[in-house]
């Protein structure tokens, strides 16, 4: 028999679980700095707190848990009968797999709301399943990286998401540019060309804007029933470029000029503090059909070409889905699988890390192996990550065995190593060879 | 509608978290140390390569995912007429939840085999699911640490894993005995005893030594028939206490001299590292009806009565269940929910760690608290973790929020403070304050 994986799903090698890692650690360096601390949640939830908040193509893709035991004994009888999946599912199976990281933070805020000290500052870093089609780049099984703060309206969240932002890319070498907008200026746009009501059907046009240029999301509007001096006076306004400009057009929409005053509060702190990558006000930025109603971000690589690399936004009420109204909370999110990407082709990891073996030691005989496992403690000792290759087997095998490790130091020891006390140190990288005693190796390596 | 979570799961609050990830990172450091490296597999695995790898009992208690979509329309019409749930599992689920990290483990050796580098040594670290009816303790999803090197024979591998088990532990600070046995040495003495046919019934039995003495024993050996003269055999040689001892007793039987041969030479080299714990070889250690046929590891808590805190040996074909035989390996793992509760129990946890939020400011207007977030960009660009309270409210609910997140030191901002750059800075262990300028302030946190 062959094993092989679910389709869809993935292993990941050392170096992959080393450079995810470094991903990770870096931002939740950052998250912690800000006053962020971490949750996880389990993989498996009850149906009825996931089935119905990711809409019925959500549902769809949620993966059930088999009910344990003997299932079929509490099935739905007509169900079986009729042979209908959807209506048998609820009575064979009440678990499921996460589906993403803010209806478990969500239940997790009610469950919890006694005990937690509000404002709650979380980050979460945890797998993720969705039954979607498997194709090149999209997987069954992801990570997801989330930030949130909830039970504060305070706009200083806001600024301090763009600050681990900016900071999180900027510890990774990831160069990007923040976009920032408020669902409160759409809104405003939206009275200011006279269809208040027809708010999401624009909303959603306008986030097509990147795909479908000007012309398709003009097209769009009017395909959604918005009318032609509707769709010129929104073309207007999303060809302003500043908050400044937008000011007069939003006259007489107060919720757009409370959008702009927003703005204008995060931006007024955001000048005060030292930023690495450009901030920028983007009023085309729409965020789809998302249950934001404040500030919106979304931020994206300068250097690749690879769509949206994080993004976010202010929520008035996360925990209503579960009977708990009226927590306001803002939060964002890191895309660790393009992160990886850009890395990886930016050649951005750094080239050695802490976690991987820095010395290996390769010996000729039994004495020398001997010989190799007491330099070995010192070694280990000095804080130096290393190995002794197991036996003294065919020289050939145990360098080969160090080359495919990319083990960056070989110490090789054989009798007249052992007499003299000198051992045979090679820098691979350089392929620059040594007689020194073990104490000097140390030194060579820690520097 | 009051959300809930699965029974025998569980959320892990920031606190828990934190302790946990202080658990794990301490290990990963040990074992990365000794040449050890990171894999992740998919919590979804192949029921086809799950089934039948645990007993009759682990198929029960493997939790089995629904294929998506219409997954009766390939469902075993017979089974389902027949309500024959364990009948129709297969036809309507492919995947299920990884139950332990070995088969995934075997699984991954076997489909890298031609890209790995032997000895391939790795590290796991990841929950696994068991449809256990869930009890004090004892939950359906719980983190497993498993450490193993397999393509090598060498004892090498063994004394260095005794040294991972003592350095990680006494990182951790928690005292522990680490037994040592060969089942070799088990072979032979049902050799020695002329029951080399009982040799499992035997092993089993020993096994409970602590549970029911050597009476107990006694007693289950005779109801698995075997000899009165046998068992006074066996008990004889578990009242040996030293290698040396044993030898004329396996005088007679290949089996066991080799196994005390390699028992002898992992104490040789033992004997010239230094270990914070004892290791004892123990002729009692069985390990259950395992795969294990050399060397076996058991660790115990010398401070806490909880059972177990890791165990592990070594096999000579993990990877036979999947068509790759003859892959020799040893491998031990971590309890690590109990060291979690051994280290709750004995106050073992750092009182601060660098994931908490070192200083908060609290502040009493909106002039305060624009200076406030001025300092507060100082102090986190001299790598301090801090907060500033989002909003200059009640200053009462900012000090309970302070408190109820045991941050240890406060920075208050008030209008004389903002006038004078003389903050207001109080340790809230000591209960000690002072007026200072940031910057000595940031000096009084960074020491």
């Amino acid at each position: 028999m062959k094993p092989s994986l679910p389709k869809g799903t993935r292993d990941f090698s050392p170096e992959q679980v080393n450079k995810r890692s470094y991903i990770i650690d870096t931002l939740k360096a950052v998250f912690v700095k800000y006053g962020y601390q971490p949750i996880e949640t389990p993989v498996m939830e009850n149906l009825s707190t996931l089935t119905g908040k990711y809409g019925e193509e959500g549902d769809k893709l949620l993966f059930k848990v088999l009910n344990n035991g003997d299932f079929l004994s509490n099935a739905n009888k007509d169900a079986l009968e009729a042979l209908d999946s959807r209506k048998l599912v609820s009575s064979i199976s009440k678990r499921g797999l996460r589906y993403d990281l803010t209806v478990p933070f969500a239940r997790y805020v009610v469950m919890y709301q006694s005990e937690l000290s509000f404002p709650f500052k979380r980050y979460q870093v945890q797998p993720v399943w969705r039954g979607d089609r498997p194709q090149k780049g999209r997987y069954q099984e992801f990570y997801q990286c989330d930030v949130d703060v909830v039970g504060s309206d305070s706009l200083l969240n806001e600024v301090e998401l763009v600050q681990i932002y900016d900071e999180g890319y900027s510890r990774l070498g990831v160069e990007c540019i923040i976009k920032i907008n408020n669902r409160k200026v759409l809104a405003g746009m939206a009275e200011a060309a006279g269809i208040p009501d027809k708010f999401m059907e624009m909303t959603v046009a306008i986030d097509k804007l990147d795909k479908i240029g000007m012309d398709g999301v003009k097209k769009e509007m009017a395909k959604r029933e918005i009318g032609e001096d509707a769709i010129q006076k929104v073309e207007n306004i999303l060809n302003t470029d500043s908050l400044e400009a937008l000011k007069p057009l939003f006259a007489n929409s107060e919720t757009g000029l409370q959008g702009i005053a927003e703005l204008e509060t995060v931006f007024k702190y955001l000048s005060q503090v030292k930023l690495d990558n450009e901030v920028k006000f983007d009023i085309t930025l729409a965020r789809g059909l998302s249950y934001y109603t404040g500030t919106i971000f979304e931020v994206a690589s300068t250097q690749v070409q690879i769509g949206s690399i994080g993004g976010g936004g202010r929520y008035d009420d996360l925990t209503g889905m579960f009977g708990m109204p009226n927590v306001p909370g803002v939060g964002v999110s890191f895309g660790i699988a393009r992160i990886f990407d850009i890395m990886e082709e930016l050649d951005l990891f750094p080239e050695t890390t802490s976690n991987s073996t820095q010395l290996i030691f390769l010996t000729f005989d039994q004495e020398s192996f001997d010989y190799a496992f007491g330099a070995l403690q010192q070694v280990r000792q000095a804080g130096i990550n290393a190995e002794l290759y197991p036996a003294p087997v065919k020289f050939k095998k145990q360098m080969k065995y160090a080359n495919s490790r990319n083990i960056p130091y070989v110490c090789i020891i054989g009798s007249s190593e052992v007499e003299s006390d000198q051992l045979t140190f090679k820098n691979m990288t350089s392929g620059e060879q040594q007689s020194l005693p073990i104490d000097e190796i140390i030194a060579a390596i820690v520097g």
